[in-house]
């Protein structure tokens, strides 16, 4: 271990970044079902995306080509931080006694600290391109919220973030990050929008949901000026933009000659499970043998409860209706740590995908997935979020099974995010605090 | 910018990590001064020094080889996050509209957030390998009690932190951090040493110091069973392990065919800056010409106030007598966010080297620097630690004499950490409730 064939880190240099992003729409097995206009139930039309989305992304959304150039300024930007390494994790298979390979893709040396720039800085871009002066937009656990402020910020556009409430008490770092690269946080449900102020009327102490907050960035979007919407996850073209992970990642493997036998992800929209998965469910399509896993919290259980219907993307049913998985779009789940995961639906690619039985779903609860958490930041050292922490437990247990079956599997992960703006979660679990 | 010859990032690949750190022992231009026992008021010999430290490390602290090699386990670990990129700021360059070239290694990228583990590991290893079974130590700001947590977790020791009273109520969530890692913390002055007790006794809210949390934690370390006691900066040793940045930084810039007119850093006890610095003061002793500049906080002003003296190295007189700039060991700074520069002294060797005129000092006041540290945030995007800041600051103004005079000066810093778990500070900056 550790040495010139296997290292410890895989790193590529600038000019090793892939030049286009992966499209899987045109490989998908059946045809996606389009989303649906709110109002005339019809498949919605581009001039319905238009109020909310620059008409490139509304294309992206849209497109059959297999491969998407990425623009000059988004790959300058990018070089900030990619990149990322593939990790071999030597000390946590050491720990654990396993024959299994554990790799994981570390997405959170970026400077948001998570995957969520790799689509924050396109999203800025083409709506800059476009003449787009502001934006609005939602987050959950904040790490969306400040990935685009970042973004806005690089190319010169004014960002409104409307944060999910338990989130903006939980965690005000984050919200001071959004600040630091200067857009405006308001904590959702906000007496700013029609759809907060109908959430305070009902609940005074509502503590906000993903679903809420979308409503509010994009009734603010719908009601000012020269503004779009941006959105941190669930659309087509946000997955296709994290799919820079899994490409990076798959040239990183062929150049140790390694190759995953499951791809595993949190998911909580589903963007940066789609952006490690995708390229690899590429040759899955092309015949290849591989599982994938997609990891959720039992609290909000999408993709293992869930059903597969139209619902809308937001509590107050101003966006279109996706096919996809959802628990409903009332749903407001239990305040977990992992607040990116606290969405009642998934992206309508990686939900086609569950639904034809090309991905596996499975449900961890908080305390066990804080348990793995603190296993890897012993042994790997890196404190990672509580998101990253489901599929990190769903890692460690299949290594467990591989010891016992006595099988060498090779498992890649997304580390999608650091731990270090959560670390009140850790503070509770360590106090024996933390509930499930 | 953004070609293959002029990179945003210079990406080293593992096995370019070089293979010994630099001892700039043998080649300083005057012999340095040897620390003085406490009580005998003689040079130190290496028996007055084993109590704290294990052999080897008490060795590297007066070795004259020039290069020490690292060992195996410690590059195994270093691999976790080594080697670091070079990054072109090529973004605070164009807001400057500077001729300068801007340069910065990012120590930031390291599980602990700084370029502490570059110590914190050798240290905990060197330890392990003589059978040292619990280490002692002080912390400032938290990053380096969390990067000795980090190196003792992943080589078995176990670890008492003494940390600033301060900032482990500014920082709550490094104490979290620390504990993560499985370290115990307590926030100094505690009542379980006489330095701590004494000092409670003639100020109950005293904020504390690293000098008085120094004298708790030797205390803890002598009055303890097969404990060691480990120091995050000013020795000789720590600043050597430190020189894994420069000599990276070196091969890098070599890569792309630059070299630095000044390198730059901040300085509390001179571990960052000293790595940074020293493989470049070889090139300064063998005639070449560059400048080198420490960056020190006004509210802490060592090196450009201080006195070159022999001074205790902690609070209550235990530690030996060095030969530093000093404010006076009873001296405690002002609370102010950047606490890992809060130290009244500095390492002997970067104070000798400012006492021959190889290297000047400049200090600079909190508003200034936190300023310099949204610029940067908001160019190169990443939100640094405000010890770091102090060297951006002084950066960027050599930058803007450098639009004035129409130089193309190349500079060169030492991003030492990030600000991520500084936000606290970033929050006032921003309410404009910060004060110099």
């Amino acid at each position: 271990m550790g040495s010139k064939e296997d290292p410890y880190r895989v790193v590529l240099s600038e000019n090793e970044i892939p030049d286009a992003w992966y499209n899987i729409m045109p490989d998908l097995p059946v045809p996606p079902p389009p989303p649906i206009h709110p109002a005339t139930r019809e498949p919605c039309t581009a001039d319905d995306l238009l109020p909310l989305f620059p008409l490139e992304l509304v294309k992206q959304e849209v497109s059959q080509e297999r491969y998407i150039e990425i623009p000059e300024p988004v790959m300058d930007v990018y070089k900030l931080y990619r990149p990322s390494p593939l990790h071999r994790a030597y000390r946590l298979e050491k720990e654990l006694d396993t024959p299994a390979k554990i790799f994981y893709k570390n997405e959170s040396l970026s400077p948001a600290g998570s995957h969520k720039p790799n689509t924050a800085i396109p999203q800025a871009y083409y709506n800059k391109a476009e003449g787009v002066e502001h934006l609005t937009t939602e987050t959950g656990a904040g790490q969306w919220g400040s990935a685009l402020a970042l973004g806005c910020k690089l190319f010169g556009i004014d960002l409104e973030v409307y944060m999910v409430k338990i989130s903006y008490q939980q965690k005000p770092y984050r919200r001071t990050m959004i600040e630091t690269w200067g857009a405006k946080v308001f904590a959702s449900p906000t007496d700013r929008t029609e759809a907060g102020r109908a959430m305070l009327a009902e609940d005074p102490d509502c503590p906000g949901s993903l679903g809420l907050a979308i409503s509010e960035a994009v009734e603010a979007c719908m009601t000012s000026d020269n503004t779009k919407y941006a959105l941190g996850s669930v659309l087509n073209h946000v997955c296709m933009h994290q799919t820079i992970v899994g490409l990076e990642a798959k040239a990183q493997m062929e150049k140790i000659d390694e190759y995953p036998d499951e791809v595993i992800g949190c998911v909580g929209g589903g963007s940066n499970y789609s952006g490690l998965a995708f390229p690899f469910m590429k040759d899955k399509f092309d015949g290849k043998e591989l599982r994938f896993i997609a990891v959720e919290p039992v609290s909000c259980p999408t993709l293992t409860k869930g059903k597969y219907e139209y619902d809308f993307g937001d509590q107050a049913e101003t966006t279109p209706l996706l096919k996809m998985y959802t628990l409903g779009h009332k749903f407001i789940p239990s305040p977990i740590h992992a607040g990116g995961l606290r969405y009642h639906g998934d992206a309508p690619l990686l939900s086609l995908l569950v639904n034809e039985g090309y991905m596996d779903a499975v449900a961890y609860r908080q305390t066990e997935v804080f348990e793995a958490a603190m296993m890897f930041a012993r042994t790997e050292g890196i404190i990672i979020a509580p998101e990253t922490a489901h599929c990190v437990k769903y890692t460690i247990d299949e290594a467990l099974k591989c010891r016992e079956s006595g099988e060498s599997k090779t498992l890649l992960f997304n580390l999608s995010g650091h731990g270090l703006l959560d670390l009140k979660g850790y503070e509770e679990y360590l106090a024996g605090n933390l509930v499930d």
